[in-house]
């Protein structure tokens, strides 16, 4: 097999060489943006406003929000596409799984383990992620589940995921392609990719995304999602202050 | 009929009482944008390159326009799409009924007529606008036609618009709702709309809607809005410099 | 300008030498389909159920309504997708301009004025239509309207209608092109096209564009636009009548 | 850990007993469709053709090939949107993941591993998929490797995903949510789906997932989803046949 490792780039090498990382890190974290609050009401406004008419600036900002949440009450969702967020996610493919079922008003890019040789970061849920679920899935609870519960899910994913990355390792050195030698890489492996959204499919994927027992209609996502989801609402509400205040109050309800 | 004037707002007496005004001005400009060329190559580049390991910047640089080229030629199309750009369009109602055709990447909001008072105005096709068609649709041509062609065409929608317009007003004086008077209004009034897209579906739109001799599928686009493309294309040029050269040098067709 | 006569085609010419025809009908009506309440249960059980496994039958047909209240009560939409229905629609422009802002799960194709000289059939609202709107827009109100003001406004769109017509047919004997000519034509215009969606989207439609006011949203569509939803949720509730019930006993809310 | 048994459905503990099975096997079933090419032909006409006129069967049937071939060529692709196609498959995860970009005319319903638990289905590359990639990814091709590689390789996997499924029933018994002890379950896992599409979404599906030399824009998907590709072609040639024809005489390329 030792033909095989000349063909092989420098840093694919060096990733075929690393031991296993085993994190529980979720990560979700903002790149670029386009627009603000004032954005999405003029959008609107194109509709009911004469364009070359300014409006008295007082008069405006009485009325930013109660026109935001006009907006949220109504459904009148199209203005909030108006303006564009883009974040860098880093997570296990089981999490990406999930958010690639978004697929309106989402642009995504991710690795490729056709393309390169993915490097051993391995997710384990960590010691505050309850893994312990009570109750059918549709009226599902999760529990903190022991501590031996959690050392033993610790041990079982390690086991796992370093012979799933053995295999791996001798499929690439063995002159297997990348792209069949990954079959044995875990659900669990970390992914990273560039997503591009906007306001109106950033409040749909919350709404869906987040656990919020106030929530008009409340949903259970599953955990690791729902840190995502928690990280792209801290970006989305310091961008869109407003917006969100008024996706907030009329009970997250993606207009 | 007078009681009615009272309940119209201030601004919308003032439009009842404009004359028609028109115009062959056709508008598409730019309002706002997020990225630029190489935020198109850091998306691609998720698929296959360690996010963490910086490039040698000069190598960078020399990659650029062959890794656009590449996914123009390949129709990677994704990373076309980590961008948006806005503009503000003034046109006819005739060419937005083509625009919203578009409805993928593509984000609207335009003016009104339930809402409110359209202004009168209104397009008519220019002296450079070629108003006879020769040959079928499939294979259509347009010519110029005589000045005597030209003036007569000015007249009739002199004619037709400004009577629609009397009718218009009128309705409105008598107390009808602005949703049902306007059914007499021609799709040649003038509306206008913000749109949010990406360098994706601004290529998508440009290969429809630009008539390009050289392109590798020739569109036949309807003279107005083959303008407003014309400008978008200006701005996409200006915003995106190279990722526009693979476009047009793979035959213009977008990824 | 008798030279152009013979350009056209025998049809066209027919369309050019009809008189106007005024008329209030508006239509929705079914085509085609695929699928029904049980293939969009069968698509959620993809999720739950191991797919070789018969279900019992009597089980089966109890856990039917239970099951598509579930998925509308918790908004799994995407059940919802696995069918499709096809409409011919025949509207005026108007009702088509609001119609296309619905961009997915909606496929189009309608009448073309740059292809065919458009046949002179025009929209006016009828005595059951209720022209005078009551209040601001977004709590609006419209009344009848008295029988002199029906009479009126008929009168001003037979007016401005059949100047537009006039001016239209001039055009083209005046060897104008269709796509030009047709700026007068006003959007009380009928057009028609063939509609395709799927019923997550025909519900996304209906629950704006019908006026329930026992909705968990309640929308203001315009009359016209709410006459065709009307007959389109007949032909949605013959064909799915259980996705019907529980999309009406959830508050109108499209999953 | 026996007190979790009794908490397990029957029909879990009946998988959670079952041993692994490893298969080649790659499946894309044909469900239900509505329409032919005859509908997408109507479609067509209603841009160009009134509606009310029949049309002279002789004339019609002549026609059908270079009414499709000219919408094929010119890419007037939105009658091809105007039918549907429901398809069952049953793939390893890695090829969903390929499937799941698609975003636009695609509705998914897939087995959810965080409802159900997901049963040992393992896929491994059978003797006749080329294992070994030479050259770049670029310009990639896939040659069969040797048997030795092959048994190796199928080896490999055996031990890695036989692990998995270990560590994943112990995770269950042990009273771990499905949704976490999942974490280590292989991207070889079988999942299975259910795909409701249209022509025009099947042509963009095919024209990325299918490797054809003669095609205008040549792709080089992964041998996997090419197989899945491949039986839907069948279907699409068996239910579109003029369609099929005239988007491989214009090179493949999507309209």
């Amino acid at each position: 097999m030792s033909d095989v490792r000349h063909q092989l780039k420098p840093e694919e090498l060096v990733v075929l060489n690393m031991d296993p990382i085993f994190s529980s890190a979720l990560i979700c974290r903002y790149k670029d943006h386009m627009g603000n609050d004032d954005d999405i009401i003029e959008a609107m406004l194109v509709s009911t406003k004469d364009q070359e008419t300014e409006e008295d600036p007082e008069k405006f900002e009485k009325s930013r929000k109660p026109r935001l949440n006009f907006m949220a009450e109504h459904r009148h969702g199209s203005p909030f596409e108006q303006a564009a967020i883009k974040f860098y996610v880093k997570a296990p493919i089981m999490v990406f799984r999930e958010w690639h079922r978004h697929r309106i008003g989402f642009s995504y890019n991710e690795a490729s383990a056709r393309y390169k040789v993915m490097p051993p970061e391995f997710y384990i849920p960590g010691p505050d992620r309850p893994i312990v679920q009570v109750g059918k899935h549709s009226k599902a609870e999760w529990v903190p589940g022991t501590p031996e519960q959690h050392e033993r899910q610790w041990n079982r994913k390690v086991q796992a995921y370093s012979l799933a990355w053995e295999m791996y390792v001798e499929g690439i050195l063995d002159g297997e392609a990348k792209e069949t030698a990954r079959c044995v890489l875990p659900v669990g492996l970390y992914s990273d990719m560039i997503v591009t959204l906007n306001p109106r499919s950033c409040m749909a994927f919350l709404s869906l995304r987040q656990y919020q027992p106030d929530a008009m209609f409340v949903s259970r996502p599953q955990w690791e999602i729902n840190q995502c989801a928690n990280q792209m609402e801290e970006t989305f509400k310091r961008l869109f202050p407003l917006t969100h205040e008024v996706y907030v109050a009329n009970g997250r309800v993606a207009p």
